[in-house]
């Protein structure tokens, strides 16, 4: 078993039980034993929990310990990628019935309860950093602000904004596609993963924008492999991916490009880091190589 | 003219003003062209800025000179007030066309735009406060707390999910319409206002609990006054308010009886404060006393 599956065996438990603490703190069915349930479906719906991973994965590649509050820092962009998919999958947005195999929050609890749910997790969000009280407040605001920054309308609400656009039929560009849709849309909220995980060890300016890069980079990987993995359903639908825009055989070229650039920084941090090891984050991006 | 009416009209513009500033420095027009106006139409709607108004009047009643960054943190509550109406108003809640005579956020823009435009500015409540750099961190942590606590599933959210309920023609009694529906959904946030006065001057917890009750009484007394306004159009729509529930008369009782409870907390504050002047925070109570 590589390094990327050990650790996601070990954390993906832990975040789980972290985001079904936390639920209970700040959504307790005394208060609303309707909506407790619901939030709960749309934050426990078994994903992969890949963003809190990647914050985590910052902190163990510099040898840190990770505290029972530094995980919880890492789950907040979990909270706001779960709402992010509730309001996305709403009638008004991309209409899904369906996620990851279940009813979508809108069909199993209607459309007024898929926006209010949507509401509660991205307010929950912040008041799961309020929660961490042993982390430097320093470090903690740079968290609040990069996540607010990279999930708002600078960033994913940004990228949705114009991915709508995308589906209305609207001649696009490559760059189009890359600027205003997935760096906003999916490489923002990534890029914030793995600048929490240095703002949490307190690294310099020039490290936390290498950590960027490399989230950036991965996230618009990450994004393009969703395409080539959608690649017929999208055609299906009538939606503009890269692959449709550009072929597959340039954008396998583009994925490439972006993963060898996400490795650079990781040569870079390790440069400056005698403690950095790279193996872990390196393994993030094979993972998407070897697809 | 009184000192609520002083007082509003010198800090009314200020207040808009801020508003302005952060939503050029949060949504650039070169970063989204298309966005910005929405969310200017949202925000700056000419909104009464209540909730602001009321964390001011917190400062000013106890001498306190009001800064840049204090009038930032007042203003917090109404990027969070803002989206909730923007929110309110789609198809699948209220399905109201029009806010303040003008078109609603979805009626002119779109459904899809609605629900990112809300989602945009709820996100920007929170960047705004880590904008505020000159603010003590501890106080500020205090402030996002209650914000997101008093917005969320257990404030504002919850208070919304059940007035939905209210529209779906339930069953209902007075204490559940005011515990379940009028205290989260508008008392909330109205007492996070006063807290967040409490918390910028850093005052004891006996004492920001006073400001709380207030503010509790004094949003509740707010929304019952908001429903005696609306008493035919509720009729016409079949939205069951309180006066409906149990009468205008027995209405306008529990209402003088929940600004007296304010007005009480006001005394208390004073008991224990030299420098605490209620006469302000008491003319916000005497506004809704005289209609």
């Amino acid at each position: 078993m590589n390094k990327f599956s050990q650790f996601s065996q070990e954390w993906q438990p832990k975040i789980n039980q972290k985001l079904t603490d936390d639920l209970a703190l700040i959504a307790p069915s005394s208060n609303n034993a309707e909506m407790a349930p619901m939030l709960a479906y749309a934050l426990l719906n078994g994903g992969k929990r890949l963003r809190p991973l990647l914050t985590l994965a910052v902190l163990q590649s510099f040898q840190a310990k990770i505290s029972s509050d530094d995980l919880r820092i890492a789950t907040m962009v979990e909270w706001v990628h779960s709402y992010s998919l509730v309001h996305d999958d709403l009638p008004a947005m991309d209409n899904d019935q369906y996620r990851r195999g279940q009813l979508s929050v809108h069909a199993k609890f209607g459309h007024a309860n898929g926006i209010l749910v949507g509401d509660a997790l991205l307010t929950a969000a912040f008041q799961v950093g309020t929660l961490a009280t042993s982390i430097n407040p320093k470090r903690l605001f740079k968290v609040i602000n990069s996540l607010a920054l990279r999930a708002g309308v600078t960033g994913m609400v940004g990228g949705q904004f114009y991915d709508m656009q995308n589906h209305q039929g609207q001649v696009i560009t490559k760059e189009w596609l890359l600027d205003k849709v997935y760096q906003p849309k999916t490489a923002a909220l990534i890029s914030h993963a793995l600048l929490a995980g240095g703002y949490l060890l307190d690294l310099s300016a020039a490290d936390c924008d290498l950590l960027r890069q490399y989230g950036e980079n991965f996230g618009l990987a990450f994004q393009i492999q969703d395409d080539l993995d959608d690649y017929q359903q999208d055609a299906d639908e009538e939606i503009t991916s890269l692959p449709h825009l550009i072929g597959l055989t340039a954008t396998q070229s583009v994925k490439a490009n972006l993963l060898s650039d996400a490795r650079f920084c990781l040569k870079k941090l390790g440069q400056g880091h005698l403690n950095f090891n790279a193996e872990l984050l390196d393994q993030f991006l094979q993972q998407l190589e070897n697809k």
